[in-house]
């Protein structure tokens, strides 16, 4: 059993026409739009991460998911469970984690749940207004791929923390550990290419680059071909000479909470200009055509579905 | 450390005067009211209790949480934990405990995660619209109070289940095991005696009845007096007759979904009425006058503020 059946299950059981369960929020027909995002400290928690940032964590995963998808976060509700033994302070710090982020964004706590449990875990809902659905699965053939943010950083870091792999070049190592503790999706740039109705299809990309391809070209019914690493010249000198590959370093090593989205090439250049105005990086990575799955165009290589799932 | 000093941090920290942290539902100005509840299986599940009664556990206390507070639940998100090692046909018993009872109430699902974790843990979010707000707090000196359902039962079955006491009269031991494993908190009546304006003050009893009745005394700013036990003489009897003290049982024993209400008397026979109707099961066990506290009158007893209640 995966992750993915059990959604499956979930789907057979709870599915209608009017609420499907493909996309990463629902969007009610009364303007609102809902998601849920679940961070579990045993699964979910890199060594050395602090409390402030295991609860800053627990929000950027789902503002990562509600601003990609347009969706204006403006109430949040959090459930946590806490394991016996955990002290005031790391309480306070966990929650203050939360505030911090949520103060950015304007966004208000208005309800909760507190329990003990053998694990930590946040539950963190977040809800808000939209101007435009923005779905999976929406890409046009000819549109232009493109990505927010540099990835393969988190790769490396991963690799360092949990495999204690060494990083020599000192300024990569302070890159990586910084995206890996503190993500900081690029959530108005998001919201504002969204809004200004810039985008056909989109994702966060928090699953893993490759599977996050995968399920748009799949929704779309579309090949989606890529010619650029989804990262600078500078980064993708860094990590090879570290002995890396980058392509896959960033296709399936680390947890970035980036924007994955389509462009149709006639408003290319106003999304230029969108990142240029938010400061937001971004990186054209290839473009969408007939056919089915993901290729890497250079090598003709497939770029398989593989991600961050799951397995009971 | 417990939940009570956790949910003060969290009020400290989040709490604005828009959004008041101190009441079951979050009543939102668009006519909408949420409401999260997690379960945990290391201190929410008893001894025996299926699959397909944890999950419907986890959605019936939600479910009873919205119906008091008078918000008809539509939408539902579902975040899970389920432990490595998880069999197929368990997680399908679990989901099918949740969705027959949200069939049966007409609760669409439009959002969830799933995640691995070292405890089962099952957050669910309802929301709805609501016609009138009933706060804790809004009982009038004068007001009758009553609770749906029988207490104690559920005392006597926990008993059972963690301490191993036994239960003689077999009626007795079937009927505290099916209010333990398979609570039925009576949503529709709930639901119209909110939305006809009968109730001036409401809470579900699911952190103990003596916590439930503290606490809206507390927040009236006034004396609840109880003068009869919340349960039936032929459950009385039975109670003392496996030398129980009912009213113990009733206060502090057990986890009982049932609404606990504070109704002026001129609305009595309506509310009454309104019981006969939906075949609920309703007891008046006291009226509020000035002062403070909780007492039982027949002996002038405290009835302290203890409930369920995590210590950390």
């Amino acid at each position: 059993m995966n992750e993915l059946q059990i959604i499956e299950i979930i789907r057979q059981l709870f599915e209608t026409e009017d609420y499907p369960l493909t996309d990463d929020v629902a969007y009610l027909p009364n303007g609102l739009a809902f998601k849920v995002d679940m961070l579990v400290k045993s699964t979910d928690i890199p060594k050395g991460m602090s409390w402030y940032q295991v609860g800053r964590k627990a929000l950027v995963s789902v503002l990562s998911d509600v601003s990609t998808k347009g969706v204006r976060p403006e109430f949040m509700m959090l459930s946590v469970a806490l394991r016996k033994g955990i002290k005031e302070e790391q309480i306070k710090d966990m929650l203050m984690g939360i505030k911090d982020l949520s103060v950015r964004y304007g966004i208000k706590l208005i309800g909760g749940d507190v329990n003990r449990a053998n694990d930590l875990a946040i539950d963190c809902v977040l809800f808000g207004s939209y101007k435009n659905k923005v779905l999976r699965g929406g890409a046009k053939p000819g549109d232009l791929i493109y990505v927010t943010g540099e990835f393969g950083l988190t790769a490396v870091g991963l690799d360092y923390l949990v495999k204690g792999r060494e990083i020599r070049n000192s300024r990569l190592k302070g890159l990586a550990l910084k995206w890996v503790y503190e993500p900081e999706p690029p959530v108005e740039f998001n919201l504002d290419v969204v809004e200004s109705g810039l985008v056909t299809s989109s994702m966060d990309s928090s699953d893993g680059l490759a599977f996050t391809l995968n399920e748009m070209a799949e929704q779309s019914g579309l090949r989606f071909l890529i010619e650029n690493y989804p990262m600078s010249e500078e980064i993708i000198k860094m990590i090879e000479e570290e002995g890396r590959d980058p392509l896959l370093d960033a296709m399936y090593g680390g947890e970035e909470y980036q924007m994955v989205f389509t462009v149709p090439p006639e408003k290319e250049q106003e999304v230029i200009k969108k990142a240029k105005e938010h400061d937001t990086i971004i990186h054209r990575i290839g473009h969408v055509t007939q056919g089915k799955g993901v290729y890497f165009a250079r090598e003709s290589k497939k770029i398989e579905k593989r991600g961050w799932v799951f397995t009971f």
